[in-house]
């Protein structure tokens, strides 16, 4: 099953895809449904079973182009990013890490959704703005000190993810900060993809394209903190809630390449067997 | 004015301060307004003179002890940190920074309000688990590039925090990361305080004590990016919201304490001529 998050004349509303273009608003086939992802995550015990009953075997009722993609999960209470979680990534860097995994967090209006315009910050204030790849995954039920044996039970799905960089003010300090949450500098989408479907996410690859050229291609089983360990790691921390974002990490770029963006391009983040996230690139006001 | 963020019965109220014990609720002497103070901030024109023309002169009609205070702002889109902001912190941490304020963001379920209980990590993750005193701007309107001449028109209040750190997930890499997030791990409050009665900042202490012992005590005026310039630099990076929290870092211990918060201490932080944030410390569970 693939949900998506969108708005329509200002309303929100979750969407069951059919096929590449066409989705079942949930407003219709299961008006009972909260109009937020996040909100079905919290308070609807078994979503998965319900949406099913309520949409299999249905006919796409509306058009992927006629509303725009939100971010699969708008308002997070959290969005849990990992650096340095590919060893080709660490070797462009040449920055290091210690055995844990390194976190930062995102805001919220940092990302925007499938489609939706990418803005690369003003020349002046920043000569490079870099795309990241990376598989995201959806948090779908509360939990606190979670062993890494049972971390995938807590995935409600996953996702694709532009970790968009403004690397002249993450490298300002050691703390990346502010050059992580740039308005509008990163993107999630375009669907949230449930895991009987998706499957094992180390047999996928993430592939980025910057108009349409290959620019990352690794497979995600190079990952070097795993998905169980991240997620048992800030289980540490706090109780996990459903909607909780945590993205994984970024591979290395192809050889000859970088990850720049510039106003104009066309970024695609690809993970096979899950679906593509695409994004135009426009100059800041 | 001083303003308080509380809950009573499951239902969140704003409440106007009147001595050191009551407060005007303002679900009475102003029904119209919103519930949340964040949601007054954003919503409200010329909110400070509504709320004093529906105050002024009453006496409070509830009792600061009958209600459960939250967070002064309990979701902000944002809770910004500044680290390293105090050359007496800097020498007690032997970290280095950059002429850049550096900035890291916490999550809102890190933070309790006035009088609740910090919690502990449990001694087996974290040897060390540590008070930070210091002051928090609350933003009050929407603002981009905001010039540093013109930042403190941005400000709708003040208010004390206690930035509690757990040292150890802190220093497991160059991201401070869930070090910084521990839940209930800091506190906010106990009320805002308006820029009209609070006057310049720069003028008062920062005073922590830790069971009534004086642990931290420094002139605001020591602090090395000033207020203005950290607003500043966030506006940079994205709209500035009402409700957004910027907490602007802490001085060096007194010679010869530190920083360390055990089960069964009372923490202080005092800013002068603003209030006390106080907190009860109790081990996780």
């Amino acid at each position: 099953m693939r949900l998506i998050s969108f708005e329509d004349n200002g309303q929100a509303g979750v969407g069951v895809m059919v096929g590449d273009d066409g989705f079942i608003d949930l407003a219709t086939a299961a008006p009972d449904m909260p109009v937020t992802l996040k909100e079905i995550l919290v308070s609807v015990d078994g979503w998965q079973d319900k949406i099913a009953a309520a949409t299999d075997g249905k006919a796409a009722d509306r058009a992927l182009g006629d509303v725009t993609l939100l971010p699969v999960i708008p308002s997070p209470q959290a969005s849990w990013c990992v650096a340095l979680n590919y060893q080709t990534h660490k070797d462009e860097t040449g920055l290091d890490r210690s055995e844990y995994p390194e976190m930062f967090l995102r805001m919220p209006v940092s990302i925007v959704g499938h489609g939706q315009e990418l803005v690369r910050p003003r020349e002046e204030m920043a000569k490079r703005y870099d795309f990241e790849g990376e598989l995201a995954a959806v948090i779908g039920k509360p939990g606190r000190y979670i062993p890494e044996s049972e971390a995938f039970d807590y995935i409600a799905g996953w996702s694709c993810y532009n970790e968009g960089s403004v690397r002249d003010y993450q490298s300002h300090n050691r703390q990346f900060g502010l050059g992580k949450t740039f308005e509008k500098s990163g993107s999630f989408g375009p669907w949230m993809m449930t895991p009987d479907e998706f499957g094992d996410p180390y047999q996928q690859n993430i592939i980025t394209r910057l108009n349409g050229q290959e620019k990352q291609n690794s497979s995600i089983n190079l990952i070097l903190t795993r998905i169980e360990g991240i997620i048992a790691y800030l289980s540490e921390g706090y109780t996990l809630q459903p909607g909780d974002v945590i993205v994984t990490g970024t591979p290395g770029s192809l050889p000859g390449t970088n990850k720049a963006m510039e106003p104009g391009d066309v970024c695609e983040i690809e993970i096979t067997g899950l679906g593509t996230l695409s994004n135009p690139v426009i100059a800041a006001e």
